[in-house]
Parts: C-alpha cells; structure tokens; sequence
C-alpha cells in the first residue's frame, strides 16, 4: 500500500507537469514509478481524462450507427467488392482497386493519400480440377494453395494414401509412400492448429515420394467447398502440387482407406509462380493537431484477398472500417492531437509482404513515428470488444479505453495477443496494438472459400465496427499521453 | 355426449367380437359408427390395445439405439455411399448399388427380396462452366438443372440482367430479354415456394427470349456452393439452358445490374438427355403371420439421389432406415401380424418414377394390397415424430400410435401432410401414410449440393431414425385392426 500510495502522488504530480512537447518523456518516467507493481493503479488525473472522452465516444458510436453515417460501410464495401471481385497479390484486380480506393479516399477529404509501393508474389491460379476415377468416378473440388506447383500438362494419375495426422503418416514407410497422392484428413482442432497440415503437408508428403497432396480444407464446418490458403515449401525438398479439398471428400478418402479400397485419382492443377510484382499498401490520414508524423496512431485491414469469393470478409470488412473511421472522424469535424493513419495492406494473404515493405521502408524512425497499431482481419461481425499487445502499463491505460465502449456493448478485452498479421510485425517487438474482436464464431466456415462474399457481412455491424474502431482511435490520438511500449529488435 | 357413450359402448362390443379375418370388415362397421364424431373417441378396447405395445416399442428403441444394433445404420450407409457415390437415375453407380443392396438384404434374411422394374428418364451433366467476364473474371460455381440441355458447342457468350421476382420479370420488355442471360434472383421463402424458379424459370425466361436462365440456388444459406434439382421444360417452350450458381453470386449479380453495370457471361454447359432406361426398385419383406400379399405396410425412402455430393442425406438415410428397419425386427424374431415391405424406390429426383411405375404395376388390388405408406425424404436427423395422412378415423389411430414414441422424445403429430413425394401418389387419394419429422432446419443448406455427404448424418441420430421407423411399422402392421381409408381414384 505504502509504495501504491507514493506513486498515485508521483503520478498525479506528473499528470499535471504534463506539456505537449514533454509527453513521451513522462511516460518513461510513468513507467518507471509503476515498476514491481502489477495491478492497474493509473493516476487518477488520466483514469479521469479517459473518463472524459464518454461523451465524445457515444457521439462518435451514435452518429455512425444511428445517424447520417449508418450503413455507408457496407454500401461502399458492396460497391467495391462488386465492382472488382476478388484481389488476389500480382492482379489487375487489386491494383484497379487501389486505384479506385486512393481516389474515393481524397472525394472523402482525407489527408497525405497516397500508395507506398511493396513487391509481393505473384502466384496464379490455373485450370484445377481433381477426379476419383477409381473405384468409382466422382468430381473432388480442390482449391490449389498459394505456391503451389502445378501438375505436368495432362496431369497426373496415381494410387491415394490417407491420414489423419502428421504422427500416423510417420510410421509409414517411403515405399508406401512413394508415387501416391497422399491425402491429410486431420481434425479440427482451431484453426492455429489444424492449419499446419495445409501450409506443411506437401513438404512433409514430398520428403517420403509423395507426388501430390490433398489436404481437408481447415473449417470446422463445410457445405462442400474448398477453402485455400498459402503455404510453404520446405527448402531443399522436392515441390509437389498441393491442394485442398472438401471436408466431405476427405472424411470418405480416409474411411476408405482404412477399409482397404483402392482408390486412384486423377489431378490436374495448371497453377503457376511468376515473377514477384510491386503492389502498393493505401495510405490516407486525419492529420493530428499537435503532432503530425510521429506519434501515429495506425488502422489498418488488408486489402488484397484470395481469389476465390470476393474476399468482403477476409479482409475487405476490415480494411474499410479502417478507411470510413477516418471519414466520419473527418467529416465529424474530429481531430485529434494525434494522427491517425489508415493503411490499406497489400499481400497478406500471402505472407503480409505489404506490411513487410512497409515496416522496411519506416524502419529508421519506427520508435518515434508509430504510437499504436490497430488491425482488423479477423472478421467484422458484431463487435465484441479489443485484444491488446503491450507492456502492463499501456495494458492499464488500454483497458480504460474499452470500457469507454459500453454504448455498443463492446467492452471485452484480451490480453496477450499479437495484434493480427500485419502489424505483429510491429507489436511482437514491442509496439502497442489492438485487434478488434468480434461474434466471428463462423468465420472460419466462410474463410478464404467461395463464400466469403457480402452474404456475410451484416450492415448494422458493420456500422459497429466502424464506430468501435472510430472511438478506439480517437480517444488513443487524443490523450495526453502516449501509449507507452518497450521495443526490442 | 349421448352418441359418444353409444359409440363407446358399441366399439368396445365390437373390439370384443373381432377375429382375425374379420379385421377389415370390423373397421368398416367401426368408420360407420363414428359418422358426425369429430373428436377422437377411440373404442376403449382399441386404445387399451394400442397402449399394450408400448413394452414391445420400448424394447426395440433401446435395442437399436443403445442395444446391439446401434451405430449399424450410420455403418450401413457409410459403406453404401463411399463404395458407389451418388446414384443418379440411369447411372450405372445407381444400377451397381441395387445389385447390392439386394445382395445385402438377402444376407440380412429378409424375405422376398427382389426388385421390380421401372422406367427413369437418363439425364446426364457434362462439363459445366461459367465465368463472368467483364466487367471482371470471376468464376461462377455452376450446377445444370435436371433435364436441362446443354449449350452449342464452346458455349455462349451473353449480357446479363437480373430479376428478383417473375413478377419483376412480366415488367420486363421482350425487347429488353433477347438474347440476353436471364439470372433470377428470389429471396428464400420456403422451399416450396422459391422452388418455383428453379423448376419454372427456363420456360419462362425462355419465352422472351432468354438464351440462358442462371437461379440462384434454392437454399436459405450458402458456403458458396451451387445446388442442383429438377426443371421442368413448358410444353411448346424452346428449350434454352439452365442452371443454379450460388446465392453470393447471384446476389452481387442482382446489386451490380440494379446499378447499371453491364455484364457478361461466358456459359457453357454440355449436358443432354438420353433415352429413358429401365432402373429398379429394390424390395424386401417381412412378411406378416396372418397376412401375407394383403393390408401391407410400406416402409420407404429412395435410393437414387442427385450426382453431386453422394446422396447420403437425400435420400440415403430414408432408404437405410426403411431397410435396416426390417433387418432389426427379423434380427429381434419380430414378426407382425401384416406384411412390412420396405420399398427403396429408384428415380425419385426427377419426378419419382419409381413409385409411379410401382404404383401402376400394383393398381389392380392397390386397395387390398395396402393398409400404410411410411417414407423419409427429408431427412433423417434427431427425430421429432410422424407427420400423418389420412382420414379421421386413421388419424385418431395413429395418434395413439406416435404417442407410444416417448422414449425417443419423438412424439409430434401433425396432420395433413402429402406423406412424402413417393408416397403422395397414394396418400393423395386417401391412403393413410407417414413421413419422418426431424430437427431438418438445416436440411436444405445440404440439399441436392456437394454438402449432402455423411458429414451431415449422426450415428445416434440415426439410429433413433431406424427405432421409430421400426416401432412404428411394426405396431400399425401387428394392430388387430387395419387403418381406415377412403380412396378417391
């Protein structure tokens, strides 16, 4: 109590030492009086000033939910995603869609738009097409993933071996392996998981002579559609093709398999790796008050996507409640001390190459110029709330920031996490971010399918995640502090 | 109350002077009796004899559902489907599963095993393909419509336009519709009626002069997959192509034409209709104590199924339950008073030529041949009950009967119902039947698509199914009295 009791005193003190210019420097000091305690005790001066921003906050949910701003979101991702389809990394698609999103961002009045360029893979879905031909003909749906090889013209025909897990294909011998299409039929265990039997299995299926694979699609839940994904080959090991098929065609595979059914299946995948290609990450500002290139405060959702569906989930949802949050920030007449900085990713899907050049290119001042990263690629369903990254001291500031979100019954808040995809590059060293959570229970059915399509993105919440998002940032660029961050590289 | 207690007094007087041979005759008496009576008033003895089976229907539930019959059915199917696949009319996978599963029945010693011809009409899918191609590609998922024809050779190149509605679609100009792609767009309102622009859209697209009809799949929810079932082509009408795609792109086809965009499809699809062929419907029997070839109670489900997914569901899980049903009464040394012959009917999907070449080959004594037509067809989920059809006197019966299922949690009663469409040809003109109510809500997410796989059956679900299949066969076949009906011809 004796040391709790000192540092409410420091801290207040400080609090009201405080000036624009000495902000950063107070909080290493802040940081410093909070060591070896591990509750939350903030100075009452800030716990009061974050208190303050209630008003402001149900202003900013109210407007974009309730009033003239409710249902823009959804309209201008329908408008987007139906006017260019699916954004695959190396398409025209995407690049018409930068291009179109740079000039509906200055028709909305922000501020520094522009595109920074990034190069990523340039892989190309061909012709894929996989049939059972033996003992009995039936179309399997497959999905290449991204890399693959294809198959030699005419494609292939072999015998088919199955799996549950990387522990059972172990204890089969390379003779059995060698020449066969091996099929991976893992369970759903969560997506983490189960999801190294996509980006794995063919390396591991190579190694043993294996002359494809076919993996289960990573859902817990499917209607008979494939769902692809990256993955990665092993170096020095042979490339084979790699795909996935249904939920529904592997579960038979395996039974069959382990009744002793023979089975043979041609496969035919067309699927290329090109030169890599400069893409461009989409970049607008609401250009702070007090400070303008340091001390940002980053929103971003990735605007590339598979190709397949139209990709309005993963991650169109997220890369425009990252671009209308500073819209209707504007178009509010909000603006906080702070700048806050949407940034549209390019290439995610295939290894957040956007995210990669562009933590390149502002790597020399990164410590100064960024404050806090948000990203949303996880769905934007009705929002439930924010999962943070940071030190314990922007935690306890952090944690104030959300409850503010009452009025959209958005208050829940995680800890650790590494704050999505992208900006993990920024917040596993250190940086302070947020991700924004949300009822996504389902979003793995749709994920990276046919699918994932504006059926399942639902106006009023994105309205909601739009005003979460709008809120958080603001209130995060308005403060008197910075949140602080202990950077490690 | 008077006639009730004079009806009371006679029916008990009746049940005492019944004898076996005099069962048909007795229900006439009894149905004169119970003229002007709407409520049910069984005779005592009658609901006291019903009420006696309930140790004999408990017995067999807990046998197959947590006795030594249990997880048979879910196997059964299991192996059916993942060693033929699906069963299209006039394939020879269908042809190759009769030939088993009379093989099967033999070894499961049912009686009377055989099968009786019909003929089906012999569609066949070819390659099917669909690209939008400007003003972006995207693959369009596609699935040709039963008895749909195919396009000329390398397909059809067209402008699109889109209605939500035949009603929109009267507005429509003939002008505007030529030699356009007609996409029709309608909301989910029930299977019965959305139906309607699956099964009616060609013809009606067709006589303004549509080239091609593209529906939106008949299903309330989507994983971005394409659902097929049957067509129908107007007399007189051209026949021009016709196909589900999926409800996400038939949806962004509706907002993108509602918004001016010009758009066009590249359609090719290479299906055709063959010369109808003979297929089978598949029979067995456990035949009656008393009665042999007379007062039958039909058990049924069919065996043919759509050739996407594998049919497990529709109908599957009927057939297996129709079947199995038999297999565990014979296995239990049951054997009741009537007949209960389970028919697994063949070309059900296009328009149940099965039960229609059955039903014609069976006209003659249909009356006497028959007392009860049970079928599952939409679904063989959790079970909730029996959905009836009949007259009133055959309805006070019945609900006697389901009232017996309580171990099962399976005791909804609903009336009127067609039965189910193999039976509806005779239930429609008065035959007393039942088809299977189940917790189907999902039921047309799966339907007639690549989702209808074993993924969607459970084994316990399954086998409680196959118990009230069983109980309730054998309590309406073992009953002293036959069920009443009136048949109009």
């Amino acid at each position: 109590m004796e040391a709790c009791r000192y540092f409410v005193l420091l801290a207040a003190l400080l609090v009201g030492l405080v000036t624009a210019s000495l902000v950063d420097n107070r909080i290493d000091q802040f940081e410093l009086d909070r060591s070896g305690i591990n509750s939350c005790n903030l100075p009452d001066g800030l716990l009061q000033e974050i208190k303050g921003y209630q008003p402001i906050v149900n202003k900013i949910i109210s407007r974009i939910v309730d009033g003239e701003f409710a249902g823009i979101t959804w309209d201008s991702l329908s408008l987007l995603v139906d006017t260019f389809g699916a954004r695959l990394a190396g398409s025209e698609q995407l690049e018409k869609t930068i291009d179109y999103v740079v000039e509906q961002m200055k028709l909305d009045q922000l501020e520094n738009v522009h595109t920074e360029n990034a190069t990523v893979p340039h892989w190309v879905r061909g012709y894929e097409n996989a049939q059972l031909v033996a003992p009995f003909k039936k179309n399997l749906p497959l999905l290449g993933l991204g890399t693959t090889v294809g198959t030699p013209r005419g494609g292939i025909i072999a015998d088919v071996m199955a799996v549950e897990s990387f522990e059972e294909f172990e204890s089969i011998t390379a003779e059995q392996v060698k020449g066969k299409i091996v099929v991976f039929v893992p369970k759903w265990e969560g997506y983490g998981k189960t999801v190294l039997y996509r980006s794995k299995g063919a390396s591991v299926a190579s190694k043993k002579g294996a002359v494809a694979t076919l993996i289960r699609s990573v859902t817990p839940f499917s209607i008979g559609s494939p769902h692809t994904g990256g993955q990665d080959y092993e170096e020095g090991v042979k490339k084979i093709p790699s795909a996935c098929i249904t939920v529904e065609d592997a579960e038979m595979i395996l039974r069959k398999y382990r009744r002793g059914d023979q089975m043979t299946i041609h496969l035919e995948m067309e699927d290329r790796n090109l030169e890599p290609v400069i893409s461009r990450n989409t970049i607008a500002e609401l250009v702070g008050t007090t400070y303008t290139n340091s001390s940002v405060v980053v929103v971003s959702g990735h605007l590339d996507s598979w190709d397949v569906g139209v990709g309005a989930m993963d991650d169109g949802g997220g890369a425009l409640i990252s671009w209308k949050a500073l819209t209707f920030l504007n178009a509010m007449g909000l603006r906080p001390k702070r700048t806050i900085r949407a940034i549209l990713w390019t290439g995610e899907e295939e290894g957040y190459w956007g995210a990669r050049g562009y933590q390149a290119a502002h790597k020399e001042n990164e410590k100064k110029e960024f404050n806090f990263f948000f990203e949303s690629d996880i769905g934007t369903f009705e929002p439930r709330g924010l999962d943070f990254s940071g030190n314990k001291d922007a935690e306890c500031i952090f944690r104030e920031v959300v409850k503010l979100m009452s009025s959209l019954n958005a208050t829940d808040f995680e800890t650790p996490t590494d704050g999505g995809p992208d900006v993990s590059l920024w917040t596993r060293r250190g940086f302070p971010g947020a991700s924004l959570m949300n009822k996504n229970e389902k979003y793995f059915w749709f994920h990276h399918s046919a699918g994932d399509s504006m059926a399942v993105e639902d106006p009023k919440n994105l309205d909601k995640c739009t005003a979460l998002w709008a809120a958080a940032a603001y209130v995060v660029a308005d403060l008197s502090v910075s949140i602080p961050k202990d950077v490690n590289d």
